[in-house]
């Protein structure tokens, strides 16, 4: 039976990427070879990475504006201390916005790296918004903010405008929408939601904002090393970026971001318009920040709960549990996730309905 | 045609490892859904990761000695920073032993964190085998070695007995031969030779060990977080795990390591046999030092070399070119290579020499 899956991350990817990369492990480029057994030196390689490389600043509107593409590998949470290790000065600080875990997350570990200035902060209000009403000071090193919220379901719909450089963690909404991504001078995001498997991440950076710290980085930690071997440092996670090139070239040929933001929308739609409508159901987060790709809700009544849970479930939803923190229900609805399995959710809603 | 695949990482697998790999791509356990989508915290991935983290103890014997086993991801060169972060005391010293390339980046990368101490080193004579004559300070936080030196072919036949930790990066050897990895404190391997496809790094360690510096460690290079997490402190590379530990399940079917030795030494001897009987050729290792991992050696008349290739590459073998810092051919034999490939090199061996 075809699953809908709603998985928070990882989470669906298309399925002709399925079928590339399973054919890819056992026959690579007609090679012989597998891909899982191939130098990351190798031609055929080279050429992926080179490609994938390319094709993300393409598809963000980025070529030829100063900024290179990375494919590293500790998930965005290694970014968390890359970026304060690269862009905080010595004796510096740098303004974070508070919206959620990863948001959290990232302010830990840059404290271990100098003084953090939380801006603004929804934690009272268990991140059920995006604070708008703050300042950024001017002597910060950087300004970072998390684009969207996958636990707490919302989304950044607008950004500042910083005087210092703007750092974005986009890991969970990345490629979903168009955005002037010239804004930004440095954009991270493990691939496991819009971009691939799990096992590698983007790093966008724009070149000129590198090398101003005085402090000393560990090679593998620098940013700049990572630039000057063209993304091979060390042995990358080839399997992943492989994976990853095959859902850019997906986007891509379904006609960009600005193609994927369409469908994005009319999916996001589709399923905030049953929330509102139907009397069983509430979401939870403010509606003006509600996220395009996390759509979080409860029931009114939790004693339907097991009915609807044994009623999605037969429908061949999978993922659909909301994250603790939350509780009640979280759709994640990922570019790759077809409107189709949107409406089966909305049907099983309207379904519940009809039968309490 | 059938490749001999020599290369000297990512490398060959076993086929059966391609063949699983790419049918849990499609659908995985029989879930309708591809082990690339799946949420890391679901219970088929889990699975795999306890078993995987299991698996390896045993494999090494080293179940219910207080070891902890993670699968991290930043490869081994992440490692040589995590090392000195989790081991070095603040104004602590540690000590390396350099016997090649990678030993060399993470002397350098031990520098940002304290004084590190060389206590012996081959760089003078290319790295042709490993120093055995030198003393450990009792001082050290650690003790560092590399058991294996693919660029170089050198193997370490025997380890020191120190009063200090000892850590090994066993990146090119891990699961190769037997050794009492009861005497090693902390052992790394990234897994793209022997146990994996690229994309995660094997972290053996003596939970003992950790705590002990007086740093305070970001979170995500924190071992003590991550044994915390059960390898699960931030979203894992799920799918280079899962192949690894088809792998590993793959070597325990075999008969485990002590199997695997033999076969590992059969296919050396072959090579090195054929090495040191054949005029045309020159192994380029002390014979004492010689890996059975990475085979290095020479043409005695580079004029020969143009035919040489040739009749390899004719011969179905690839990824024989030695490192630029070597030159001449580096023969990699790790686990899954078959001793029927190292019979097709040695066949060609013969066959230059017959021509000739």
């Amino acid at each position: 039976m075809k699953k809908h899956n709603y998985s928070a991350g990882p989470c669906i990817l298309p399925q002709e990427v399925f079928e590339k990369s399973a054919q890819s492990i056992l026959d690579f480029n007609n090679s012989g070879l597998s891909i899982l057994e191939i130098s990351h030196r190798s031609k055929d390689f080279v050429a992926v990475m080179e490609e994938a490389r390319a094709l993300v600043l393409e598809l963000l509107g980025l070529e030829g504006k100063g900024y290179q593409a990375l494919f590293l590998s500790g998930g965005a949470s290694l970014e968390f201390l890359m970026v304060p290790y690269n862009l905080m000065k010595v004796d510096g600080k740098a303004a974070y916005l508070d919206t959620g875990t990863w948001a959290n997350s990232a302010i830990k570990e840059a404290k271990h790296f100098g003084e953090t200035v939380v801006v603004a902060s929804s934690k009272p209000e268990n991140y059920n918004h995006i604070p708008k009403e703050y300042s950024i000071p001017t002597d910060a090193s950087y300004f970072h903010c998390t684009s969207n919220n996958t636990i707490f379901g919302t989304q950044m719909k607008s950004f500042p405008t910083t005087n210092v450089p703007l750092v974005c963690d986009m890991s969970s909404d990345i490629f979903s929408r168009v955005l002037d991504f010239s804004k930004f001078d440095l954009i991270y995001a493990g691939a496991q939601k819009n971009m691939g498997p799990a096992g590698t991440t983007l790093v966008v950076i724009k070149e000129e904002i590198l090398g101003k710290t005085g402090r000393t980085i560990p090679n593998m930690l620098d940013y700049q090393q990572h630039i000057a071997k063209e993304s091979m440092y060390n042995t990358p996670p080839v399997f992943p970026i492989y994976a990853s090139l095959l859902t850019l070239q997906w986007l891509k040929n379904l006609g960009g971001i600005a193609a994927i933001e369409k469908i994005n929308e009319a999916k996001a739609n589709l399923l905030y318009t049953e929330i509102d409508r139907n009397p069983l159901f509430k979401g939870t987060a403010a509606k003006e920040d509600r996220s395009n790709m996390n759509a979080t809700f409860l029931l009114e009544n939790e004693a339907h709960q097991e009915k609807f849970d044994a009623m999605w479930k037969a429908a061949g939803i999978s993922g659909l549990a909301g994250h603790r923190s939350v509780g009640g229900y979280r759709a994640s609805m990922y570019n790759a996730l077809p409107i189709e399995s949107v409406q089966v959710l909305v049907d099983v809603m309207q379904e519940l309905e009809k039968n309490i």
